[in-house]
């Protein structure tokens, strides 16, 4: 059973109405699973988080796109988290048995849907990037939403797909393909912040380290330790066990153990397969045999 | 959302028509997930394995139990395997969401419907056993259908449900709640089978190890080494992990290693829970948190 899910970035987290009616577009269609709906007032900003077939992720979250970009006017909007456009940011996630190709395929359903139909310049990034500057979205959403309309001038940031003249109710939209996060953070037995700072560059894809790691370290006030606080964007390439035991082994150097770890957030039940293979050595294991 | 398992042992694995009647009748009605229906000609069993609400499987179960009791006659049953009646043995397994205590009430509303119903005698083992002597499956077998008109007489061995007297057509069932078993071995790099038989001691419950291990040692002919092959009967109480290690402990007293592990059949996810906070030290994980 294929499954893809999609995480919907929309610029609206105080007005919890106009959010309902959003879920309710959502919801009005064949199902999907809603997983998580999280409102952040202060970065007036709301994540839908849901999972199905490509088939009905796509139908649904070109219904919730829709309803949102009909409601949410962006020369109006305030909040504290970086965004470009009213229907902010929408990466589409393979879980099981989709391949980065066929979810591409969605991706740019969805992209030519926002800009043919709705009228709403597109960027794709990550891995529907048309060209490396715009793998990433932090660097396609520099200046956010108040540059955007001088920005789309530059040849150089032409959208991908809709109208190349600035809408200035809906702004843009960035959409793409990536793998599952993992959110996994290791605790050290320091109050020594430069420890940290050492380990992260041990791991971290920038500084050499494993290529899907990101990684930043940084103090936990109340415990008076560190922290080394890490993205795995491929648990396939790079599982979490192998960054682990090189954290384990590079702090040693110092005389530093590890406190606990912490994984945050959802968490794809096959980033676990490569760690009981690792730990309980069942290479014949397959994730089919689990049940919930 | 509560799940309950049931895995139900069936006296036919031949005749494959009876089978697909049985199998309709079970999902004629509330939805339950089938998980597996293995025949086995030779033993001349197929064992059902199912889960969904505690009512949908309740229901199931006595649909499918109905059927079968009125479909084989074990006047005429012979295989390799143990059993006692037509309907063998049915263990009702909590999942998720459901205490040991909701399961034996779905186990004792199976067992009524199966003596008063279908008049076929029933015996409660395991976590629903009448007494310390009714607890052990194989107990219970003693004989089998052969030897259960002369034991029925035995007022040691009256019945816990249903009629009092022998029911030819049918024998008798075997009905209860038991913990998910999780199927462990671990393959030893050696060949000498003393060494396979003294860590099976030091892990066996019965011989003083863990209280929820059941051990065999066991020679791995064509690759030349030997394997402690295990059933955990509750993960929670003795996980996965701590098993293992010791094992590897024991292993290392005669200078031997672990050449790999396999876990075997389905398995629950939530045994993996002690595993990934003993190894990743991911103590404030909630299994809640992962997703398929």
């Amino acid at each position: 059973m294929k499954v893809l899910m999609a995480e919907v970035n929309i610029s609206e987290g105080k007005d919890l109405d106009l959010v309902e009616q959003v879920k309710a577009a959502l919801l009005d269609g064949e199902a999907v699973d809603v997983m998580d709906i999280n409102s952040n007032a202060n970065h007036n900003r709301t994540v839908f988080t849901y999972k199905g077939s490509p088939e009905a992720v796509l139908d649904g979250t070109k219904r919730l796109a829709a309803k949102a970009i009909e409601l949410i006017d962006m020369t109006k909007h305030t909040g504290s988290h970086p965004r470009i456009g009213a229907v902010d940011v929408v990466p589409f996630i393979p879980v099981k048995d989709v391949s980065i190709d066929e979810a591409l395929v969605i991706a740019r359903a969805f992209g030519k849907y926002l800009g043919d139909e709705l009228g709403v310049p597109v960027y794709y990034y990550e891995d529907a990037a048309t060209c490396e500057e715009r793998k990433n979205l932090v660097r396609i959403r520099k200046g956010e939403y108040e540059a955007l309309c001088e920005r789309m001038k530059d040849p150089a940031w032409v959208p991908d797909e809709g109208p190349k003249d600035f809408n200035a109710k809906s702004g843009a939209t960035v959409t793409g393909v990536r793998f599952p996060l993992v959110a996994f953070n290791v605790n050290l037995k320091t109050a020594d912040i430069a420890i940290a700072k050492q380990i992260v560059k041990a791991v971290r894809g920038a500084a050499g380290g494993y290529q899907n790691v990101r990684a930043i370290a940084l103090p936990l006030e109340e415990r008076g330790i560190v922290q080394v606080s890490m993205n795995l964007t491929n648990y396939e390439k790079t599982p979490i066990h192998r960054v682990f035991e090189t954290i384990k082994s590079e702090a040693s150097q110092y005389g530093i153990l590890v406190e606990d770890c912490e994984l945050v957030g959802p968490v794809p039940v096959y980033a676990l397969e490569e760690v009981l293979k690792f730990y309980l050595r069942t290479h014949t294991f397959s994730m089919e045999q689990l049940y919930f």
